[in-house]
């Protein structure tokens, strides 16, 4: 079965590259996400990789060079496991295009995912492999797949001081299955509250270098700009490189135009806050003008992973501009608009979610 | 010469006990402020402590119970020195009155500084006193100083892990002098990004425990709520205890009021984003229709520490609302107005910071 008929579920934005992201319904219905209903974000093709003769090398400024199986990863490390969203920086893009138009695809709420991930913490590796934890150093990540359009390998890079964190993976189990293909069978990093473009699928070697990636991905895109900076004004040099991910919430049930019916209605979410816990949403029926706070499920206790919530609201026969906030463990909020976080390329949308609904 | 005469620059807030900040373009005129220009925030007495007989009890889950002198402290211990803000939970509360009462002195945005702390790890000590460092175990200090009006002492609490970070000392210094007495001399908790009351100054002990401290600056106050909790309704079990201080920035020069020139003038300030790095500062001088990004100045490159910021604008004749706020590295920003975050206690108040000025 190929990707497309086994993900025929999603929403798909795009065949090659491949993108796309499961119905919010879908997506609430679990807490650790399916693999088959996890969102996927390509921007190149998809590596085809025999597991058995895989090799990871680790290079760069380290004392002995590395080569390493998923055998030899196994055997040598500390295997553990992490509870930890999955998102892409453009996740909720879509509701930025409201301000003014965006490039990138216009991702729903649904370009994110959590699951177990399953692998050994890359600290592990890079201390065997003999590194300066004092350096000021980066760890570039080299990948398999191609950039579609270009002629270069996928490429990226975190600072030591995450890639040393203990929630650091090199993952190669979700949800204590092998990875999938698109996940990035065989070996992909694992970096819990980043952005997902710091966290490469389908791995072929690590290097731990002075400066960041020079990869295109690492030093032009997945920047963040001012409202006022365009795309033929941007200087990347002068962007805010995207790495943890902000306060977010969303609605996923229920969806944009649905008919309720009058009374009690349950209306259910996620919530995340990069590399702090949430603490508090708050969800209104009348577009923010009085709130009521959900109910927290803490499935997880760790700041990487989701919070789902729930609440139930009595609507009134009617129109109701349904809206979700969450706080995190610093008493800060969203935004109540876009607006002066809009950038041309629509990353980290996280304003108010809102979602229209009739009641009758 | 007695603290109030020593501090006589100082905006004082109450006498008994003693509560006062300095004006704030004192305190951005030094990025290390001078603890003669500290805000002081006491909660009752200021003890007089001989540092000679001085012994500091580490009691509780431990394998090892601890007396130490300071001497005890300096031999045993590698000693460090990290440059943090300290910050009340209550600074800029005044700004916050405007939605409706609080409770509290009504503190400008003086109620911080940003110093050099020295001592040692806390996590030092308490590995020394033995302890199971993957226990979910809070952490409580006592301290000497006697509560206002009640007859037990100051108290407070921190989790297990924030108590084991590197960046958590025992200071007995204070950019290179010993504490002075009303910063606590003479041994304090400097609990970098937390807010002020979770750095108990005048240390009697510290508890390794179960649970956090009983004290009732812990298990009452200190506690974020939602806008509509009152002080009659407020269940202090329900509130978020106060730890991580927000993102916040202030204009410290001009003042409110100020006649400017036409033409150039010179906005400074300071931001700060609990424990993350402060990316961005915008300004505005027309009440954030239009925004200009403030120069950066990193001297210390932590995210414990403040950040100033100074900004040139032009000025056309009139009256100005000028603006700051603040982004940190996960792209969040300030909310607009303080309605949102308002709580009865006035806690946090982290909105953009506005300042009325006149050129002419």
């Amino acid at each position: 079965m190929n990707l497309s008929e086994r993900k025929k579920h999603l929403i798909v934005h795009g065949e090659a590259p491949y993108n796309a992201e499961p119905a919010l319904d879908r997506l609430r219905a679990a807490f650790r996400t399916d693999a088959d209903d996890f969102y996927v974000r390509s921007h190149g093709n998809l590596p085809e990789i025999d597991g058995g003769s895989y090799r990871l090398a680790i290079r760069g400024s380290v004392s002995t060079p590395l080569d390493l199986s998923i055998a030899d990863l196994k055997a040598r490390f500390d295997i553990v496991t992490v509870t930890a969203v999955m998102q892409c920086a453009g996740n909720r893009r879509y509701d930025m295009q409201a301000v003014a138009p965006v490039s990138g695809d216009p991702w729903a709420p649904g370009a994110i995912g959590n699951a177990d991930w399953t692998g050994v913490r890359l600290a592990d590796v890079l201390s065997a492999a003999g590194i300066d934890e004092n350096a000021d150093l980066h760890v570039a990540f080299e990948c398999h797949d191609i950039v579609e359009g270009e002629d270069y390998p996928y490429g990226a890079s975190i600072g030591l001081s995450k890639a040393m964190a203990p929630e650091t993976l090199l993952a190669f189990a979700m949800n204590g299955k092998p990875l999938e293909p698109e996940h990035g069978f065989p070996l992909r990093a694992v970096v819990p509250g980043f952005a997902g473009v710091r966290s490469p699928k389908w791995l072929a070697s690590i290097t731990v270098q002075d400066q960041p990636s020079a990869n295109p991905m690492q030093a032009d895109d997945y920047k963040l700009f001012p409202p006022d900076v365009t795309e033929e004004t941007a200087d990347p040099a002068k962007g805010h490189t995207i790495e943890t991910m902000p306060l977010n919430a969303a609605i996923c049930e229920p969806s944009p135009g649905a008919k309720l019916k009058v009374g009690h209605n349950t209306v259910r979410g996620y919530a995340v806050a990069g590399d702090r816990n949430v603490v508090r949403v708050d969800v209104s029926c009348d577009g923010g003008r009085s709130w009521s706070q959900a109910q927290l499920e803490a499935e997880a206790k760790s700041p990487f992973a989701w919070t789902f919530w729930s609440i139930e609201l009595d609507l009134n026969p009617g129109e109701h501009e349904l809206v979700a906030r969450a706080w995190d463990e610093a008493g800060q909020t969203q935004p109540s608009q876009p607006d002066d976080t809009w950038n041309y390329k629509g990353y980290l949308m996280a304003s108010w979610h809102r979602v229209r609904v009739t009641a009758d």
